[in-house]
């Protein structure tokens, strides 16, 4: 990289891994026995802390899981659902559709509700869904589809499956943290994060926050053993231990990054950040001349997307490479309808960051000859 | 912890994670977007030396899997192995039980042989298993047994397992780094080691160094979505990024480890420093009246197994406890028939640390009144 930036962190305006405060990144500075007394505290705080970011701690439970995002989601699916289960799954994005391909993997019975990328999955059609078919037992959804930015109201389909007395699982990757949960209100049982999203850890692993009564119930169903969830739980547990290697560093650094979240306000607070964040992004996109791909009560203060601007000039690849030079990391996108790329809000990342990233785009465009508004020219 | 050292890192005589050097450590303190060009040229290095450290380049391919070794065991076992094969498996310890388990859960036809902890899995019983069995397709050992320290002869079952022309598994995952290895004498097509072992990084991922053509021949086969070996080389090999949201500062100090390794001369370098550690600890440890539990020959300079003092004043409890409040972490035993403890060789210790722990060891057992041999009282 011959850029002047590649001695300096670029700003990653992305899903994750995100910008992390310095630190969150000094507490990885240290070599822990995985095994060792002062270790297994560590991981105790950690799972008391995201218990009680969105619930109860009596009822609920926390489950750390080596590995991505994706790899609790796989946990989750392939753990808790019986044999005889089915599954249905409310997609309207590419992280829906991945629910899919690993209930499929699994040879899980699925179906799915499937929606536009734009719209939100109907609560009233997953309502009849519910009542037609009787064998389902579990539902899925993702709270914001990273794939857009939008936002999915899960309270609201929790109340429809809570009637029907099924399990409710909710992709809540890129939002915990960002939008308070409170998983009993909205009848969540198993709830999906990860340590580099919005508690602003580094990547490294994954957690369930559930229902101890719910996990307590799926003995026998897990498909693997490295993801199965159950017996994960059983050994934090137990003796206070991970069963496999558990990634040190990034659970010091996750550690430190809940101490930042609580001198922040907590979720509150930062949400707080974040919707500023978002804020002054989209005024200044659209003051520059890009449209967003959502309507405005869709979107989240997560991630936004926008169309290209409608001009050969624009090459998305070269917009990347200029804004990466200039320090900044944007996001491409991952429609399977429109060409539209992304920028995120999260991570630790202030309003002065995104000027900065606005002020970099407008230098950018005009570099590339695209046209901009009258009034920014 | 009220220990004076809960300040510095205890120096961990573990199997890992294992205590690191503080510009490994370093290397994390830094944000890389995961899809940025800069981050796969670090994956991109990371791939190609790993292989270079085992094999000719282009016949071997390196995988990057998220999650501890297990998980990459895991994926070569539920990845590799089609619906119609059949896995012998030779155990002589946990690890070795573990890929029974996974074989179990995964449904994959599965036969073992079973050895006693202190011996090597016989070759000519390997021999006459695969003459006797046609319906075997693949065969998996682990070289360095952590469970006792002792290190398997894969290279002597690579010969049988080749001329019955069968698919070889092995789980280097303490020896990668400890002990030159050549895949293609050893006739290994999928060997599998960890981040945080003898390449000296910190734990988050885990790595399989494999033949292409045999990796190539598995389409269709993966289990699992997160643990499916092929899509994931095929992702590395498409754009060079992870599928899923890789362990970004992991990654940063393992290239920083590579280097590391490079320059203590590499593989053949630091198991100097190695076989240096394991001759130094048990010769002070057996002048201190501790017996191993394995024979000389059969012993790695990875890790060693002892057995407790046969001592009612003998806690291991207390003994670990004391050792830890001197700032050195020891390794419980993981024995099915005897009581050890383990102490390992392995990670950026040296000389002095071992003589730091055998000194803490010596006032150890003065402190819990346990009788030391006359020559070192």
């Amino acid at each position: 990289m011959k850029s002047i930036f590649a001695w300096k962190d670029k700003a990653l305006f992305t899903p994750g891994p995100l910008t992390t405060s310095a630190t969150v990144k000094q507490a990885m500075l240290r070599d822990m026995g995985s095994r060792d007394p002062e270790f297994i505290q560590v991981v105790r705080e950690i799972r008391q802390e995201l218990v009680l970011l969105a619930a109860d701690g009596d009822e609920y439970t926390a489950v750390l899981m080596q590995g991505s995002g994706t790899f609790s989601i796989e946990a989750v699916l392939s753990s808790v659902i019986p044999p005889d289960g089915k599954l249905l799954i409310l997609i309207n994005g590419a992280y829906g559709e991945r629910m899919l391909k690993i209930a499929n993997v699994h040879h899980i019975p699925a179906m799915v509700q499937k929606f536009p990328e734009s719209t939100y999955p109907d609560a009233k059609s997953l309502g009849r869904a519910l009542d037609e078919d009787a064998s389902i037992t579990h539902v899925a959804v993702v709270h914001c589809e990273t794939t857009t930015g939008i936002l999915n109201p899960v309270a609201e389909y929790g109340k429809i499956i809570r009637d029907h007395k099924l399990v409710y699982i909710v992709d809540a990757m890129s939002s915990f943290g960002a939008y308070p949960i409170d998983l009993k209100a909205a009848g969540i049982d198993f709830l999906v994060s990860s340590s580099n999203k919005c508690i602003e850890g580094v990547p490294g692993f994954s957690f369930v926050v559930c229902r101890k009564d719910k996990l307590q119930a799926t003995r026998g169903f897990a498909r693997s053993l490295s993801l199965d969830l159950l017996a994960q739980w059983e050994g934090l547990e137990g003796d206070g231990q991970f069963r496999f290697t558990p990634p040190t560093h990034a659970l010091l650094a996750f550690r430190q990054a809940l101490r930042e979240l609580e001198i922040e306000g907590g979720v509150t607070g930062r949400a707080e950040r974040y919707q500023r964040n978002y804020e002054l992004t989209m005024e200044g996109m659209q003051a520059l001349g890009f449209l967003p791909y959502l309507e405005k009560d869709q979107q989240s203060h997560v991630i936004s997307s926008f169309y290209y601007p409608d001009t050969p000039l624009f090459d998305f690849k070269e917009f990347y490479q200029r804004l990466s030079e200039r320090g900044h990391i944007i996001y491409p996108g991952k429609l399977s309808q429109a060409d539209c790329f992304r920028i995120g809000h999260i991570g630790r990342l202030g309003p002065a960051d995104v000027q900065a990233l606005l002020a970099a785009i407008q230098a950018t465009l005009v570099d590339m000859g695209v046209e901009l508004p009258e009034k920014v020219r």
